[in-house]
């Protein structure tokens, strides 16, 4: 391992040597805001063709259609190449869209994008892959000739947005519940996978953006209009490779401090790495630089696609942990046990309670023992978490809390969370998380608590991870 | 961290210094098979008495018998103590009973617990906790008079065995699918998460001992009997403490030459190992014995609750890994990358692909890479896999596939799985595990292959952890 100044030092002879892609001016953040709040849209796709390998498809197309039209707040207009769907001309469309939506294979969807910079269209989003070299050339000189902003290509699922139904997924009826996170992914398929968990665990998501190729729009374009935009909260970022690595710590150093970034990095490892370079045409980098980088950005890195959306369902609702105390209270031995290591593990404290919260709790339970963990015992239900919970969170040697309450060997019900998410709102300053550890108690109990401001987790070992991120964004903002 | 060296003379310098609680002989594998076996079974507890705080109440009672009604092949008694339900004398009963499940505040409990030695019961279950030092004192010498064998106390939940319906947990219905795993539970509270996501996911259960305090029989005994099981294939053991050490190791090293033993471990924290001692009364010891004993023994250690079941459907659906070449197929980049990423961080490596594997898939699928990871391609379906997985299995560079199929930003269909398990079944001495990424994907997909041999892994960082057992489990086997 290095050392914190290794590191540093790593990371500013690296930094230089991040390939330059452009040297144009950065973008403002209008450009990019018609990605997102196009008045209107035009999707260029085909009822004909099919690709052998690849994902021009009839269906895929009729899909979008379908999204489109069903969320869709704005105007939609359909142009079918060699088929029979509403317009086939560009030109006869009854006004100029803000946003073309191109599906096609590489040549013809270049051609349609330099017809849609040629009417006018502000921004493109590139869904299909497959393109060459001399095809990103030709995208990127129309871009450079026009003006116009591009997305992708190889976005595959392309931009979604809660706020006004934009959806230009091929995944029909899939549409994420409105909330404060938004997410950049490079790849189409874990931006899907981080798609099928929000929409499977009901996560607010504010946006969208698939990335693709990232020849044009890059993720600095896309973090500067999130920064902007009210309805994000959280900032999620899977990326493989990056370009214009300066730019981008510098943007995401300014972004954190008012909303956290977390970073989930794909191509770590070398052999990774070079399938990365094949799959998005990136850089991957050497995974020291990155951290440093994401370091230095103040951006929080985490293991796998769970742990991101874990994460950021934390920092959405709960506040930042600004201490290192966390107490434990829980209706069962074992997974406090297990929640003690992981809080440990994790850098933070059990917290020593004070004499005066541990004879309240005792004067008023005899049979609990009011040392942190604390275990209520397994017949527990609403009444004793609440006047245990109060006191906890009452008490200036806690910064935080970790609840445990299964239903499964206990006589918790479910609906005796609801006064879990009550007392913790009572002291909105110290960051409360839950689990209802387990597969079906995990699931019964979210279902209370979903819509309250509380995160809940499966595992004692998730909700340690969790404090440790709202401790660390704590220590972000704070230094 | 300490060289294996190092950790090795730790062991053998500590492992003597491990409480040894009792001396006499180790029991012999059939005086436990009365704990999962008996043929008839008394429910002693009470419809009337009800513990303030504590587990004693006439609502667990009533759902113990209901349980033990439903599901338990043998006959079931019930001893109503100051109540009315059936019997309220052990004597009145028409037969001496194998076993005993008490369920009574810990006075009555020992109370009882003599007048079943007394009478013949050869083993006791003791549900309850709340015991007193004087209290396991009395129950300790009860066991050494009588000679009848004592779970617990503290155990909460019992014992269940699929096999013939002996269920003593007062979940109400809740039983867990027949299957090939088997459970040792130190702690009820993590017992009962486990039970919770085996029922939750439909994992294939064996058995599950719930241990509590372990005053008499202890992890050593159960692993014994399961040694002897035929239904057993996998252990599982959550553990806080050990009795026995080396005693433990010394089994645990014979039994996993035949059947794979999985460990976690609460109490890895100084701070966590505090409160363990007054939850189970047990001495957790420290942690780098334990890591140094469980490597001795050929106990594979994992982190949390799901990766313990994670590796244990691993194993017990799958062959050992015998070589370190993994190849990744899957129809979508980016989580392939994850899944390399992954691969590597288990110290595997991505299989180099024969010349001849890749020309055939490249000739067949021209828009196919087939660089390990291979990329499928967004539109592949079963053909495209069976074709790939075929080929690719029969690499002999190639020891385990892990299989990546998205749904969500891809054309693949939950039923186009069963063709990787056909594919996976034609190539038996190979381990394949299957990765449809995300939350609805991986249920629907799930759904598909729960009852087949392909364990099924909602993350690809899940299923190389999976693969890396496999390849721990023959290193143990062949070493």
């Amino acid at each position: 391992m290095l050392t914190l100044n290794k590191k540093r030092s790593s990371l500013f002879t690296s930094l230089h040597s991040f390939k330059l892609l452009e040297t144009e001016k950065l973008s403002d953040v209008s450009e990019v805001k018609s990605l997102f709040e196009p008045r209107s849209v035009v999707l260029i796709g085909s009822s004909k063709i099919r690709e052998k390998v690849g994902m021009t498809s009839p269906w895929l197309f009729e899909n979008v259609i379908h999204n489109m039209n069903k969320f869709f707040e704005g105007k939609t207009f359909v142009l079918d190449i060699g088929g029979e769907l509403d317009y086939d001309q560009l030109e006869d469309l009854p006004e100029t869209p803000d946003l073309g939506v191109i599906m096609l294979p590489p040549k013809a969807s270049i051609q349609q994008s330099e017809r849609c910079a040629k009417i006018g269209v502000k921004a493109l989003v590139m869904i299909t892959g497959g393109y060459k070299n001399r095809h990103r050339q030709r995208l990127t000189s129309i871009k450079r000739e026009y003006g116009i902003r591009i997305l992708g290509p190889n976005t595959i699922l392309g931009i979604i947005n809660t706020a006004n139904g934009l959806n230009t997924t091929f995944e029909r009826d899939v549409m994420p519940k409105r909330g404060s996170i938004s997410v950049i992914s490079q790849s189409g398929g874990v931006g899907a996978l981080l798609l099928d968990l929000a929409c499977f665990y009901d996560i607010g998501i504010s946006k969208f953006a698939f990335m693709g190729e990232k020849i044009d729009i890059n993720d600095v374009d896309i973090l500067r209009y999130f920064n902007e935009d009210p309805e994000t909260k959280v900032i999620c970022l899977y990326m493989e490779g990056i370009e214009k690595g300066r730019e981008f710590v510098e943007a995401a150093r300014k972004i954190v401090k008012k909303k956290p970034i977390l970073a989930l990095k794909g191509g770590v490892t070398k052999e990774a790495a070079r399938r990365a370079r094949s799959h998005t045409a990136s850089i991957a980098g050497s995974d020291i630089v990155f951290d440093a980088a994401f370091k230095k950005a103040g951006i929080i890195r985490v293991g796998d696609a769970e742990e991101l959306l874990n994460a950021a369902i934390a920092l959405a609702k709960q506040p930042p942990l600004r201490g290192d105390n966390v107490a434990i209270v829980s209706n069962v031995g074992g997974p406090a046990i297990l929640a003690a290591d992981a809080v440990v593990k994790n850098g933070l404290k059990l917290a020593h309670l004070s004499e005066k919260t541990r004879k309240k709790i005792e004067g008023c339970y005899p049979g609990v023992d009011a040392i942190n963990p604390i275990d209520l015992i397994a017949d527990a239900r609403a009444e004793r978490y609440s006047f245990v919970l109060d006191l906890v969170l009452s008490d200036p040697n806690v910064d935080g809390v970790l609840v445990i309450n299964m239903l499964k060997s206990c006589f918790f019900e479910p609906e005796d969370a609801v006064a879990i998410a009550e007392i913790a709102e009572k002291h909105s300053g110290k960051p409360v998380v839950d689990v209802p550890a387990g597969g079906e108690d995990f699931t019964l109990v979210y279902e209370v608590l979903r819509d309250t401001s509380i995160p809940v987790y499966n595992l004692p070992e998730k909700a340690a991870k969790a404090l440790k991120t709202l401790r660390t964004y704590h220590q972000i903002t704070a230094g």
